[in-house]
């Protein structure tokens, strides 16, 4: 089995404990949290289904030590889903367990990969940054950066370089152009930034990604080993949740795909008209459908709501119920659906608009 | 023939040419500077005898634009004659044709090729800065940096990563870590760096290089030339020098090998202990000597005194007759040439002694 983080194959979870080594969230001392985690829906509903270490972080913030939760963005385009997924997660541990958040604008990487001019991915990083800030990133714990711009990050992976092979590269990511290596080597520096002294040096990192960019992560770890004596890094930890699927369903959510991506700029008539086209569950006929009741769990709607939409449990319920149960067709449930999305989108892109100029002081104050 | 950057063979110069397609000194236009390029005995005296399209940088000046001459050092100790070249070239040109000069401590090169720490690296970079000052270097002009601090040239590495091939950097520099592919994308990004529009935008940057570091040079001018549409980049040209060979005539000389490098440190002691075993053209015996001469096409000690101690040519030219004459014998003149080279040394560590504070704070200020 492999794992290709540029790819957009689903994977099948179960074999990341047995053949991965991941830890699940009732192991590694995480449970001792569960309260507190369940309060967020990602949580709660196995949305975040697997760990490395997390346990560590936990410790460390039981302890009063200082904590930090890290991401990024390829600036590519607006925030989807999945980053919105990554940011909620980041919010969360910001709030619930007063983690600082770095966020990394990978501008370098999006050249190295996509061939994108740091001057559009600018562009770009300011809109993600208010995306962020509109869905509660406090400004005030939190570190937001370009990679273009961060020269502790590009020193790192000069300094990482000497100790990484071709071998170990090609052997996790195949043969690759040296672009990419360094954006895998930068991306490493992004990780382990936190824990420099400018930053107030080591200390737990939790990095929330999707079970796919584990390669990424594996890496890093190993890179924190071995810089160990260096800079006394602690090997970073991470979460890490399922992907969304794209609106089709049949393969992981990407930008690559832009009608079967959901973004949280889409306007009404281009989200009425994506929803229209999502699979859902439905039977071959209405009669059937109420008889058996819809295959929720090939539903993408269903989906949409389980992962971002609904933040009530009763609500997805009585969703996962009237579905199963035959009560409501594909038609109806959709129109309803529509109107939850819409109302939050219509939400977020006000709070957003606010949030631009803080985004722009953020990217430039850095 | 291959030429090797990080090698210590040597090369038939000859074949540069014909070869390389290297220009000679009185062709591309640099003849119309043959007076003052005179001037200096390195250009003089043949030490600089070929360049790539120089004649740009010369019709540059003469048009009163801004010009740029940049090098670099690896900061793994003290300077030695080989650096001192390079320096004295650079300052020639900031003397005699007013250009901006550009130094870069390549820390990170350091690191890559030698493991050196970087706080190592700032330890030397000090000490080499201060015998650039000593050497006449006017700090009014030029802008000294650390590869590791100048996020500038970090990130046009990046940048030009994405448009080098693996394929290219085997050719060039043969099978090697991705680390040192790093250092090669960094040279690229500290010989492009003066035309950012940080610093003026595009210029025209002479770079005076040991012949042996053409692949850097030929690397370098492509990457601009891939680059001239982004940034508008003019081809850097190059000046080639010969080598020095190390004090026993074997190879380059290298500070891989302390015992055969003259550094600009070495206290008398050293220098007469390195200047005894030095190799010189002396006969069989000293009858043989006086009646045919010594082979002074083979001597280490005329080369000290050819490329760097005496600046006045009436004494080269009695060095050279008396040996040639068979009027002296080795012993004596080592005697001679010891006083001589002491004589400037001692002077030079004065003036560098007075130097450090600067060479911190210019280290710092950048």
């Amino acid at each position: 089995m492999e794992m290709d983080p540029w790819g957009s194959e689903l994977v099948d979870y179960s074999k990341l404990f047995s053949e991965f080594g991941m830890q699940r969230m009732d192991e590694g001392g995480v449970e001792k949290a569960v309260q507190i985690l369940n309060r967020s829906r990602l949580f709660r509903r196995g949305i975040i289904f697997a760990h490395r270490d997390f346990g560590k972080f936990i410790g460390d913030w039981e302890n009063g030590k200082p904590i930090v939760a890290m991401s990024g963005i390829k600036p590519t385009g607006e925030f989807h889903l999945g980053s919105k997924l990554t940011a909620d997660e980041l919010i969360f541990m910001q709030k619930s367990f007063g983690a600082k958040i770095f966020y990394s604008v990978a501008d370098l990487e999006a050249y190295a990969d996509n061939g994108q001019a740091l001057s559009e991915s600018n562009k770009n990083a300011v809109l993600n940054v208010a995306d962020l800030l509109a869905l509660g990133l406090d400004p005030k714990n939190a570190h937001v950066y370009r990679q273009s711009e961060k020269k502790e990050v590009l020193r790192l992976a000069n300094l990482f370089a000497r100790k990484t092979t071709m071998a170990t590269l090609k052997a996790i990511y195949g043969e690759r152009g040296i672009a990419i290596y360094l954006s895998v080597l930068n991306q490493a520096g992004d990780i382990l930034l936190p824990q420099l002294p400018e930053f107030g040096g080591p200390k737990s990192v939790v990095v929330p990604v999707g079970a796919d960019q584990d390669p990424h992560i594996r890496f890093t770890r190993d890179i924190a080993q071995k810089f160990e004596e260096e800079f006394g890094f602690k090997v970073p930890c991470a979460t890490f949740h399922k992907f969304f699927r794209s609106l089709n369903g049949e393969t992981k959510m990407s930008k690559r795909d832009q009608m079967n991506v959901m973004t949280l700029s889409d306007d009404e008539g281009m989200l009425k008209k994506k929803i229209a086209n999502a699979l859902t569950g439905g039977r071959a006929t209405a009669e059937e459908q109420k008889k058996l009741g819809g295959e929720i769990s090939k539903c993408v709607i269903y989906e949409l709501m389980l992962f971002h939409f609904y933040e009530d449990d009763s609500e997805l319920k009585k969703m996962h119920e009237d579905c199963t149960g035959g009560k409501i067709l594909c038609g109806e449930c959709k129109k309803m659906r529509l109107e939850a999305i819409s109302r939050w989108l219509k939400a977020h892109q006000e709070k957003k608009k606010k949030n631009i100029t803080k985004a722009e002081s953020m990217l430039t104050d850095d």
